[in-house]
């Protein structure tokens, strides 16, 4: 019998009445002879409600207690969904990740996978009942609970595919799909049939929000194909497959945008090696993450360097920069929040020239400056106003003829 | 060091404010020097609430899965408090009932406790931790959740008492004590200093609400001494104990009042042997706990038989006795929901006479009839009509000299 892993999100699962519809669409899978595992989130917004009951009582928790506490959500969420498949006649039951054996490392809030057993999960399909496993959790080997991060119940659903051997991973979100670019920037964005995992990966950490990054780089490690589809309809979304399989060919794939990016600029910095190795590295071992670095050729033995950080880690960074600036004794710091990223991503840029080109030239259309540039094997990235955002994200998927 | 089990319920852990006052308050027995295991219940009315999401989905869960979303309650507390007790700069650290090893039959939402290992506790006591585990839950052999029935939190406590060899087991709630009847029906009711483990069982069954009767009867087996006070003061609370170490000595501790009660009376059933018998193992068979039986002596041939049930079992009981009284060719039915339980409770009586005839004169005296008397060793109770329960409790009060 075909197994299939399905996971379904907070809003897949907001309230009552969404838990009867997504077990109903369960149900009608099991009716078509899947063995089902399902995987599900907390219920709509549970998990932030429980992170402002542990801010109430203090800023500081402990990572172990957060994990204790923010675990019940999705062990509601599945017992829940349980109690319905169950309702309509069909057998079903319910774990929480140690249950099945989730094992992980022991950094609490952000547990990595080691093993899953998963024995009670076939035991459980073998009697030919719907397994539902809470999202997002695991177990260390101190038996403590631990979880997987924001988004982690993809990779529970991911790893899940793996340990079973599952055919097929679904994962039901609120959108139809991963689309060309957001469509509330660009109203004719077009969903994509299929879309690699290099792309999708690139696309997950330029912005867009489909699905958690680590579950990508699992599923392309064990060649898991994922189908992204909504919760609220039946339409097909989209597959999340390996080159080889990707079903249409266009240039680039897709256009992301990402405004919570800020720029730090660090004046006339010495320009001899190993200095900008040691600011780095002093950013990195701080857990504050860099993405763009732009560093001119030097002129006069000083230098400009550039980098961008997520919003939420600009104050730490400049922290850090105002210590180290010292320390080499460069010159002043300049930050800017009012940047934004826009990028194109797509395997078929590896094969076609002039895909660099025609991205300015949309940008030069419009009359934008860009601020930086950064390019990898699969996409490429310009940093500009943040006010030319969505300007910008237009012409360029106009340009690419992707609407 | 002394090992002091402290149980918090759930209205002590109402919200972030109480489990803060709870913390400090286990903050100042750390620092008086005791080794503490800390039982929290759910917060306020969290498990009502779960009970409520369940109902809207189904209105017959699966019991297991009733289990595993009920547990949730009491894991969100425990982690909540253990962070609340961090904050204070005191190490704690927080375990489900799996984690310290509770073990349990497969009974699920009444299981009973088989064996507590409690080495996790013992090892977290050492490290100078206070322990912080959730009540009323357990784990089965299937390492599936278990719960212990409502008030289970008590029963959790008073077993980690035993299997900690622990010296004290407290438990707070919202009332200073165990009185010698309810403050809101007699207004000089008084605070007992201590109670027999048995009078406080006969309390709880007949209605008391301070603590679960099986926790009170694990404590009375293995004599672990109970102090039942508020988490609102510093007040002395009452203590249970074996009937050697009582302090004071009255011939009755309290009096107790019962209004969910309703009372069934089945006509003209033949007078020979094993029909009650009959009658009774139908009842039981079906889950109705039935209490007060009385049948009078036959003149005719046939009998009149009555008996008390809960009132939430009345409709079931009725719908058993019509089939019943159609086969053993009895009489029509008579349900009476107009009545409430008056009792006494003291191990005095035991020695002293003449006290079951006080209370009738207590009764006689303000012209309340009598409409059923059933006595145990240690208490005697009145079924009377329900107008006249607190009228009934106030005249016993007095007669007995309690306030």
């Amino acid at each position: 019998m075909k197994i299939l892993v399905q996971k379904f999100g907070g809003s897949s699962v907001a309230d009552v009445e969404r838990i009867k519809r997504v077990a109903e669409r369960v149900v009608s899978y099991r009716k078509k002879g899947f063995s089902l595992v399902v995987v599900v989130s907390a219920l709509g917004d549970t998990t932030d409600d429980l992170i402002a009951l542990s801010e109430q009582i203090t800023n500081a928790p402990p990572a172990r207690e957060m994990d204790m506490l923010l675990s019940t959500g999705e062990q509601i969420s599945c017992a829940l969904l349980a109690m319905a498949i169950e309702k309509l006649r069909v057998r079903a039951i319910s774990f929480t990740g140690a249950q099945v054996g989730i094992q992980t490392d022991k950094i609490h809030t952000k547990a990595k996978i080691l093993d899953i057993s998963g024995d009670r999960i076939r035991q459980a399909l073998n009697e030919g009942k719907v397994v539902i496993v809470a999202g997002f959790q695991g177990v260390n080997a101190d038996q403590d609970i631990t979880t997987l991060g924001r988004g982690g119940s993809d990779l529970t659903a991911v790893a899940l595919a793996k340990a079973l051997h599952a055919d097929l991973c679904e994962i039901y979100t609120d959108v139809e799909g991963v689309y060309t670019t957001d469509p509330r920037i660009v109203s004719n964005a077009k969903k994509l049939k299929s879309i690699t995992y290099d792309e999708m990966l690139e696309m997950a950490s330029l912005g867009a929000q489909v699905m958690q990054a680590r579950s990508i780089e699992v599923a392309k490690k064990f060649d898991i194909p994922i189908h992204v589809r909504s919760s609220f309809n039946q339409e097909e979304g989209t597959m999340i497959l390996k080159e080889a399989d990707k079903m249409e060919d266009f240039v680039i794939s897709g256009v992301t945008l990402n405004r919570n990016e800020a720029k730090i600029t660090i004046c006339d910095v010495l320009d001899k090696p190993g200095i900008a190795a040691k600011l780095f590295k002093e950013i990195a071992k701080n857990g504050v993450n860099v993405d763009t670095i732009v560093q001119n050729v030097s002129r006069t033995g000083t230098t400009d360097v550039s980098f961008t950080v997520p919003l939420a880690d600009l104050s730490k960074a400049k922290g850090l920069m105002q210590v180290f600036t010292k320390k080499i004794k460069a010159g002043r710091i300049i930050e800017d929040r009012d940047i934004a990223r826009v990028s194109i991503v797509g395997v078929g840029m590896k094969t076609h020239t002039g895909v660099a080109a025609k991205m300015f030239e949309a940008l030069a259309e419009k009359k934008i400056n860009i601020d930086m540039i950064t390019t990898s094997e699969i996409s490429i990235s310009c940093i500009i106003k943040k006010k030319n955002a969505e300007k910008a994200v237009r012409s360029i998927h106009a340009k690419f003829g992707l609407g």
